[in-house]
């Protein structure tokens, strides 16, 4: 029951546990919550793990995102990552530190965010995705710590070393719209209306991967996968070191939406900063993958590069020159021009 | 290598996963870490997953506590969980959230402490436990979220729910020795010389759960298992909750080093002192478990009392009078007498 503007320290700990877990899905479980921990049935011999963890004021802003939007892109993070490896989300654990001064009401909506994104994963997979576990914790700030498990299903992994020389490089989703709703949070234009802006400051509060374009990939024989959440350059280039490879990326495509918020911030050339924010933007969580040259790319997946010669420790290089910086350090090995 | 007092921001997150990964024990993997995700293999048709979240100023001081010991414990709590589940652990995902004045010293003795844990881990259970992932962020306060996954290799789950009356109760591991280690700490009394005193400091920070004794109550024919993080008296009410009896526990059986911990405090009765950390100390992660009456305990094991009654709600009664508060909240239903 909503208690006005109660704290979860007035609420207490059990009593905030007895009031969320009821609400999360549960998943497929031998045994759920509740013991001192989950046993979760797996499908094949193997299973997918990954973790993240999002910060007040470094990875969200109380003012700019509700607590559903920071459950949701805690969430679904993790379950970009599992998508990017070829598989599906099976359960997640979350870990929470709360401010004792944190509303209910905040940790309440987290837990709702938490809960469709897992919705968000079972329309795209097929299958549930549960919340298995987690954990609960006082401290200065807030942070929300996910793991999450998947199954492959009995198929392969999909990992970021299997790129081969004539490779189509190949995305899917979208590029810079939340660097672009970043922007537009940092300049004060919070958009009232519909429209590309409010498109791009609800990419930035709640990202919307492909989910099921990882097993779709893996279906039409991608020989690498991974996801966009660095930007396009900087994650390119992991994918290039991992495979030893030179990856050649064409004109970048900034989407008309993209062009459009950059026209709004008034930069003095918006194409160029559209540009700028599909090269460079990152937290869209995109899936990047190759497939072998002829093979039909899987609906959803735009061809925006080739894989084109062997390179010891990677590299990348992107077709025409930006105009502006690439913005992220570690960057040595990308070329431009 | 090592540059004096260089902070985690003058290294950088790239290079300070790049120092720290390489000196974490693997496991067995069928993708490892570097990857979006791992894929690990499972051994049977399950997996056992849980998630401790350990902040700073709340469940450990820097003053206190070195770095080594903090991975330690935070990696042990997920270990005693899995053992208490009757399994063992195969993988930990570490999460860090770090101030950027933090020295890479204590990154690296943190990451130390999480590699010797999974080595005990593996010391108890004849396997390996690898670390298979994790993430960085920087944050006001240090708080380490790790997630452990395990197996019951094809064996049956030790859930807290399964008591049954007539079932003998029992112990394995220690009980209050964590209390009184924060007991010397906040009365200022940090040993230095090897004695009780001494252990109780270093159970307090580097707790040695009986990490093989879950599966042993497992073969042993073992009704219910939970690990005791939050004092005896608390914890057995989770389990007569869960199982739906009510649980009797005799006489307090503190040990002589306990007792002599509490001399040293000069508390007025350090019996009862002694008795009151062994009926309500968390933090041992000390092992509680039901056998079948006859059954043969495994070595590692006492017995401390019985499952005696049904009780709906769940019901634990002492078979003394504590001379002092058990100091927990939420503990209707405990009676003393």
């Amino acid at each position: 029951m909503h208690i006005g503007d109660q704290t979860v320290a007035e609420l207490g700990e059990d009593s905030l546990l007895a009031r969320i877990v009821p609400t999360m899905p549960a998943g497929q479980t031998l045994v759920g919550n509740g013991d001192d921990a989950a046993v979760l049935p797996t499908i094949s011999g193997s299973v997918i793990a990954c973790a993240d963890i999002l910060v007040q004021d470094r990875h969200f802003r109380t003012e700019w995102s509700t607590g559903a939007d920071v459950g949701w892109r805690a969430t679904m993070a993790n379950l970009s990552d599992i998508s990017a490896m070829g598989g599906r989300a099976t359960h997640v654990l979350v870990s929470l530190v709360l401010p004792t001064t944190t509303p209910v009401d905040w940790v309440d909506d987290l837990a709702l965010g938490v809960a469709e994104a897992c919705a968000a994963g079972r329309e795209a997979w097929g299958h549930p995705v549960g919340v298995a576990g987690g954990d609960l914790s006082s401290g200065r700030e807030i942070a929300v710590a996910v793991t999450a498990l998947g199954t492959l299903d009995g198929g392969r992994p999909l990992t970021r070393s299997g790129a081969q020389i004539g490779d189509t490089l190949a995305l899917g989703g979208t590029l810079g719209m939340s660097a672009a709703g970043l922007a537009l949070g940092k300049d004060g234009t919070i958009p009232r209306e519909e429209g590309p802006a409010a498109d791009a400051w609800r990419v930035f509060r709640r990202p919307a991967p492909p989910l099921a374009l990882g097993r779709a990939a893996a279906a039409a024989g991608a020989t690498a996968a991974m996801d966009i959440s660095d930007g396009l350059g900087r994650d390119a280039l992991r994918l290039a070191r991992a495979s030893g490879v030179h990856v050649q990326i064409g004109m970048a495509r900034p989407s008309a939406a993209l062009v459009e918020v950059a026209r709004l911030l008034d930069v003095p050339d918006a194409v160029a900063q559209a540009a700028q924010w599909w090269r460079s933007g990152g937290e869209d969580h995109a899936l990047l993958a190759t497939f072998p040259q002829g093979n039909e790319l899987p609906a959803g997946f735009t061809p925006i590069g080739a894989v084109t010669d062997v390179a010891d420790g990677g590299r990348v290089s992107f077709a025409e020159a930006s105009d502006g910086s690439l913005g992220w350090d570690h960057f040595a090995g990308v070329e431009e021009g």
